[in-house]
């Protein structure tokens, strides 16, 4: 087995434990330093991901390959959407794949937009519309280290008040106010395509749902949430761990149909 | 918007309700006979995706394109993955995308597979192995028909007796006894690829885990399950759903590593 | 062990499964009739609650004493509250206990009413409310079969437009409009009672909690819903039941206090 | 309305949040001393329940009526049952009520104890087994302080070897090893009368399962967990909590019978 090699400028994840993890690249005289002692970086140039390193303390670290996942959630912000439940079904009912053109809103700091990227390049594309410029200037650099800059288009654009593309496959909001761009997504959505957002309140939910029943529009409209419980597995002592996130958000999901 | 056309020979779902649809591939002089009436299928033939069809009781069915999971749902077994909550975590967390070399068992009707080969295509591919043979022919049928079996090797190859394939991106199971595979998934992953195991009881679980650990193998070992609560929303009427599923299956994951 | 003997006239559980019980007066002459053959109810006389009796068939009934849970649950509509895992956390945030002094509204059948009576009496008291008074008659017969129908005063009585009963130690409300209660509720309670409403829909529960914090005269307002699941256990079977219900009700509750 | 007036020597809940509450004992020139300034206890005195009180500062607080659950709470080790999720369950299915007798271990601080406790009384009794005498000094102190350690016999014994009582209606564990009471239980038990236990871990489930059902002494095994999540109610941005607690232990429950 060959494996594959760390070179120079790579991003690798330096994993300590699952819950202490660090997103660093490779270069050459550069340390990362932890409570745990420092990594001299350069010692990870052509070993394999997945190798083990030690800190100057002894301490074990292992140089993993950012998947698209690491990336987002090192790109997060607490008000936006960043968890592998939520973003995993989205992903699924959105339909979206390689070759998929979707409409995104708000960027932010570029978390989701990643994710949605990854899934669809090379051959598809992601327009991700934020109304704060310095949402996109983040996002940017984001995406850039992540890889899929190029399949993304940022536009500095306020969703509620159009959406510029057409032919759109899936339209995936994360803002507060997803009723006022029903209209829009419907404009810019192909036929059967879907319309999916994610709402922390009940209230949003509400509006949302009334939104895309009130024109007969979309059918298959649905509202979930979503929860995760971690399980601790240890010999005679495995349960459920004590504590879990309650709520990051629901998702609305629908399809576009054309009546008459 | 022009919109794209429904073809002689396309899938179309017809959709009644979100809990009634059905999946036809439109032919001339095909009907499909439903509680509701028959639709024509012919009458599709030219149209867009998305629009409405009645059946000849003059009730409205919309023709929505087959989505993967579309496909998945209509291939599902009971005794099979197929919940949209557990197949979006292990998408996530298994780091696959365009390209990406998936080791997968058992194949069971392929409904998992038909969304690991739709994620990888063009350029990746699924290795899928089962025991059983008939289940290799099912899988095989509704690959073809999902239009991803070109990005699928079926292999009828207990994967508890060795892995053929080396430099593996994510493995994935969903069969009895996933132990008996962490030793043959070491030996196929890449470094830092994702073993990933779907499991309905948790005695399978903490056999999985202990053995995951067993060796230094693995590292970011962990458990999940997740919860899907579908929500009633309707003015003043609000809701979650009265009954729920309350467990499909637990979710291990681990990344592979390079001790020493 | 001398243990209770079962007399002619009293109630028993005749157990088979967890989900198939028979509530019956043990009769001279009657027979019970189910599809694993029939039991013969005299045979029961002089035996200990526990004990084994054999249908016709030869299938194992056992003749469980029953507790006032099983008298509340063989009274249940499906439109009222009757989940041990509400009843349970609402009897705790009542602070009720024997001798307390409890109003109640809308009686239904009578299911909660007669738990809450049980946990009152001997000295306590249950003031029920219903429009209903076909609702009332029902009560009266399960409160009677349960024996607690002498701590309980019916009253056929719109509870929104007033409660006579002052001094209350807690207001218990399972009925559509709790928020045009809470006034009332605040007359008839001591200082400090409670006030607890058990409400289906998230709409309601807004209405409730926003009239409890509009005069100041409640705090301690907190909303929970609770969930309970099902565990199989069985040697390398061991998960959570496949099927559970999602969503019973809200638990909004609340304690009066005397501003200024 | 006349109310209930505090006196000296009485205990208050003295509220200021939900998750901040004071259990005080009034008594002359006494202060209690919090981070939003210092309350007068004597000024308490012939107030009613649920009174405000203000404190040097100028903040409100209220001066409630301790319940059972409120003295229970301000016993709580994090090792023991203190969730009114679980001791309503408990309670509901236990079957107890006034003149009840109870079996319980471990006493631990006489948390649970002290409610059930409350329940039986005043004519039932609660027998309460402790292996450590440090935990039976705590929790008579907690069980005077609740005002019910007259219906408390508080036993240093390792329930494991043996139960003194006969005629029992409920034994309820909160301890390491239920599966080693089973045998003790049964004996101690009146046919039909309820086994409780509430374990943390899936391993100590299954043991006790599979013991309760050995010998054919009890019926009507079932194991279940239960869930609350707290819901942020407020206009417009209503939803459930963000944290919650995932998991405090399971609830095994069964009948005795008397088989043959």
């Amino acid at each position: 087995m060959l494996g594959e090699r760390i070179n120079e400028g790579d991003d690798v994840l330096l994993y300590l434990t699952s819950h202490k993890t660090y997103l660093v690249k490779v270069e050459r005289g550069k340390r990362l330093h932890t409570h745990k002692g420092y990594v001299n970086l350069e010692e990870l140039i052509g070993k394999q991901y997945g190798a083990q390193i030690l800190s100057n303390k002894g301490v074990e670290f292992y140089a993993l390959k950012p998947t698209p996942r690491d990336y987002a959630f090192k790109m997060q912000r607490k008000t936006q959407i960043n968890y592998p439940k939520d973003i995993g079904l989205i992903v699924i009912y959105s339909g979206i794949g390689p070759g998929s053109r979707v409409l995104e809103a708000g960027t932010g700091t570029g978390a989701l937009t990643s994710i949605l990227a990854h899934f669809v390049k090379p051959t598809g594309r992601v327009y991700s519309y934020d109304v704060r410029l310095d949402h996109l200037e983040v996002a940017k650099e984001n995406l850039s280290r992540a890889g899929v800059l190029e399949y993304v288009s940022l536009k500095n654009k306020d969703v509620t008040e159009g959406i510029d593309e057409k032919d759109i496959d899936a339209v995936i909001l994360d803002m507060p106010t997803p009723w006022l761009v029903v209209k829009h997504a419907y404009s810019s959505l192909k036929g059967s395509g879907a319309f999916i957002a994610f709402i922390p309140t009940i209230e949003q939910v509400i509006k949302t749902v009334e939104t895309l029943r009130e024109e007969n529009w979309f059918v298959d409209v649905e509202t979930f949430e979503t929860l995760l419980r971690g399980i601790q597995v240890a010999k005679d002592r495995t349960r459920p761990q004590t504590f879990m996130t309650g709520h990051t958000g629901y998702i609305v999901k629908a399809r576009k149909v054309l009546p008459k």
